[in-house]
């Protein structure tokens, strides 16, 4: 099979978020950073049924575009790391699809404007999907690679 | 802002996977459903690169491409319940954006082949990005909303 006869979608935003972060540098990244700026997703009112029964979950699973990133590196150095690692095996921007995930919890439902913590993205942020976030990997089987070898180099 | 503002990329499948489930109809859904069939994320060899040191994860995030799903409701009656809710509430593939999300438990990587368990993705579906799975919401604070009620109506 060949890519070209793969039908694909073309991607729609959903909504945009509002969030304090004005550009890249502004948003926590590297090792022990904490993301538990609030923010807002707000989705086009023509998307407002979608949302019904959103209020009963804690925590959301937000995708968004990298609207500001363009091309894609197969090898990136994250901020977490002094070494270089494959763009699959990090957060980095510039992926060949520029697809973003961020989990956020959420705080309350106004209309179609979810208020919500712990986001990354940057203001004016396209979103693509929001899912449900229904199950974790419990943290006593999950392993974290490269990540947790950086963390205990710099410790 | 409007949506012919915003600049979007164009999805192009990184991969395909292989997975035992050739229609939707034989992968596992609704309540209690397992996800623990194996498969493989078939990357493109251009792409093998940005696998490097995916090894050291034990589970990814895979996001894929609803390719056999055409357009979208914004609310559906789910396999797990008898009750419709917002799509946005649903892993439902009938998306604005027909993103799909699976976390999968990586068992080996054999060149740009990652043999993976807990695929509920169709035989053939395009791969569009892989991301480490990095941190769990503890089960203790995470509320599942309708989802959980509709376990204990049955339950």
């Amino acid at each position: 099979m060949t890519e070209a006869l793969v039908p694909m979608f073309t991607p729609q935003p959903i909504g945009f978020v509002r969030s304090p972060f004005k550009d890249a540098a502004a948003v926590p990244k590297g090792l022990g950073a904490k993301h538990e700026e609030e923010g807002v997703l707000n989705i086009f009112p023509e998307f407002d049924l979608g949302l019904a029964d959103i209020e009963g979950y804690s925590h959301l699973i937000v995708l968004w575009a990298f609207d500001r990133s363009e091309g894609f590196d197969l090898m990136v150095t994250p901020p977490s790391d002094s070494r270089p690692h494959g763009v699959f095996s990090t957060r980095s921007p510039r992926r060949p699809n520029p697809i973003g995930l961020t989990v956020v919890e959420l705080l309350r439902r106004e209309n179609s404007s979810l208020h919500v913590r712990g986001v990354d993205m940057l203001d004016g942020t396209p979103i693509l999907d929001i899912k449900p976030y229904l199950s974790s990997i419990p943290s006593e089987i999950l392993r974290r690679g490269w990540l947790a070898e950086a963390e205990s180099r710099k410790g």
